[in-house]
């Protein structure tokens, strides 16, 4: 490679800009032609509740645009949607274009995962951006407006939320906050409306403190959800979903939120998978290709018990660094790093109010583990883009 | 009828409102027991603007509690639905229970009429109601969510409204103001939107005058809105409609109001109707009934020129207001008055800040008219429920 190296960062989630802000740090002009592409022109903190802003402004505080973040003298951004990624030609296809590359960064996230369960991908919404969040919201108050024109149909006041990790415990919270906004709204009684959470584990948040679970499942009971709980979906209908114990929940909303899998463009382009996702070597190389790393939800690693760690945003960050430190090292031709996830703590929002965490060792509940969700989230803001960012889009939190 | 007769209103609309109140002012204690049937406990103004409200509190700027209307030591009120009228037994036969009458008062309003145009009872939406109109708005923002989850259906940001007259008109101009606020809140470059408002007839707001029409197509234009006048629907689908030309306008959002006709609970009574209206005599009185008053927009009632008079609530009114004085001097055994239709003018709202009015030979225009409008909407306000509700309402308009 004697000429100057091409670095191309597939997505701008949370991996993506931790590559594309520490290679921008590190390397020295000329190094590196870099190259962020992303399918919008900003990043999306994920970290934030979604559901309740009905307003115009609402987005705004659950994103900011790329160009803010990263500096446009070093890096180019490119907004496109990827077609195919041809390791053989270290070519990336896009929609509109073609991208040649030295080092290539996979950071596009992953995708939910129906294993195979019928009618899943039909008829139950996912999250996968801001915009299916937002769809997702008002498909909900849409079920408000219809059953207000037909009273009988009660099912459009029955929402299932299709599994409780992490994410899905997260919505469900929003959703429990949400719903008595809209019974004052629509004139409906509460006691109508039915939230459900269905998991196939034999426990909520699995993994999580047993101590917090539990009070985790409390607070939620209170708000209102009814858990379902080692209980797995046996099939999604337009109409609700049937567990395999044969019950049936008739429900015009199923969100699944049960699994992440990798992008299907990562097993296309022929990298060796499980459930989409790369098991990258020690340097975060997808095996057998020392100039591609991937990162972040499509990548998979696992703990000295030989279990997978869960995709989560720290996770990300923290691949995105080394993922950066290693591509420097390796335009300098120095020896590489090896990963070593360090576990800052979990917290789970519990909705308004109300949150689990767990950190070095330690517990939090309620207020003070609010706190230190909205400690981690400012973390963040200022890790990306600084005090005025941290300043401008934190309040909202 | 030697016992106390028995007043039975159907409807707590503008007509049924202004029957009830006229009655509880003129009978004397124990000269009547009159109760008013509505299927909610409030009354619904639909001269309000309802589609910007996204809040949980809008709803209640464009309704009052009928209780607060009425004397309730005067009036019974009872929330029920209608099933049949039975003219033979005097008796009204609720889905909770019978009302025995010996005068009863028709003010159960009227339905969309689509004149057996195919797909449209089917596709498109119609506004009956406080809760159609507020499905409708949630239907509008959830083509905008569901479009960016798939930017190639375009036609999930065309609406089509089916009629130009009063209501047809109106719903596009408070259509043409949610647009914008719609494409920032999802990012939607307002070019890609497309509003309709197709009319068969060859002037949008038959029998306004025509330099005001002129002006408020010109208004609505501006707006972004699109008329094909002289055009009538074919058909309509679940992805759009086909004019008589042939044409055909992709939409995923038709709204219909091209008609009204009466409540088909009218033809199930075995009244003689036109379009399920009643033609009433001059005492409103429906054919061969004497002890039955058909007002709203389910009666009929034909200018000097024989041409049908369109329902308003300017009509409602006043013909709720006749029909008390005639139900008290039936009651008393006097002469009853014929009805007149007093013509105080016509409004119509184009969206925020402007509007159309004609009154006692003179136009208005733009700012002047919308002041007109809010008067109007006032001085009903005040009439009905007194100066604490003018003030209380009033200042939502």
């Amino acid at each position: 490679m004697g000429a100057i190296p091409r670095v191309v960062i597939l997505g701008g989630g949370y991996s993506g800009i931790s590559t594309a802000k520490k290679l921008q740090k590190e390397l020295h002009f000329s190094e590196a032609y870099i190259t962020l592409l992303n399918c919008h022109d900003y990043h999306y903190f994920t970290t934030h509740p979604h559901m309740h802003g009905a307003g115009t402004d609402s987005i705004e505080h659950t994103r900011v645009a790329i160009s803010e973040l990263v500096d446009e003298f070093k890096i180019d951004l490119i907004t496109s949607n990827i077609r195919e990624i041809r390791l053989l030609d270290k070519k990336v296809v896009l929609q509109d274009g073609i991208l040649s590359y030295d080092y290539l960064v996979v950071a596009i996230g992953g995708e939910p995962e129906s294993y195979g369960i019928p009618g899943l991908e039909e008829y139950a919404m996912t999250i996968r951006s801001i915009n299916s969040v937002r769809l997702i919201r008002q498909h909900i108050e849409y079920q408000f407006a219809l059953y207000k024109v037909d009273e009988t149909r009660t099912e459009r006041l029955s929402f299932v939320v299709g599994g409780a990790g992490y994410s899905g415990v997260e919505i469900v919270a929003e959703l429990a906050d949400l719903i008595p906004q809209l019974c004052r709204k629509y004139d409906v009684d509460p006691s109508l409306v039915h939230v459900y959470n269905v998991e196939a584990a034999p426990t909520a948040l699995p993994g999580f403190d047993p101590e917090l679970v539990d009070y985790a499942m409390d607070v939620l009971q209170k708000k209102g959800v009814e858990f379902k709980i080692g209980l797995a979906i046996k099939e999604c209908t337009p109409d609700g979903v049937y567990l395999t114990t044969g019950e049936r929940i008739k429900a015009a909303t199923v969100v699944w939120a049960g699994g992440v899998r990798g992008n299907r463009l990562i097993e296309a382009a022929g990298f060796e998978t499980v459930r989409g996702r790369v098991k990258v070597n020690n340097y975060l190389h997808a095996p057998g290709h020392d100039n591609v790393f991937v990162i972040g939800d499509s990548s998979l690693i696992f703990n000295d018990e030989g279990r997978p760690y869960p995709p989560t945003a720290q996770m990300a960050i923290q691949q995105g660094i080394l993922c950066a430190q290693n591509i420097v090292a390796s335009i300098r031709r120095k020896g590489l790093k090896n990963f070593i996830f360090s576990n800052k703590g979990t917290v789970v929002s519990l909705g308004k109010g109300e949150a689990i965490a767990s950190a070095s060792g330690k517990r939090y509940k309620g207020w003070r583990a609010v706190q230190h969700k909205k400690l981690v989230a400012i973390r963040y803001l200022f890790t990306i883009g600084g005090i005025m960012l941290a300043l401008r889009k934190g309040r909202f939190l």
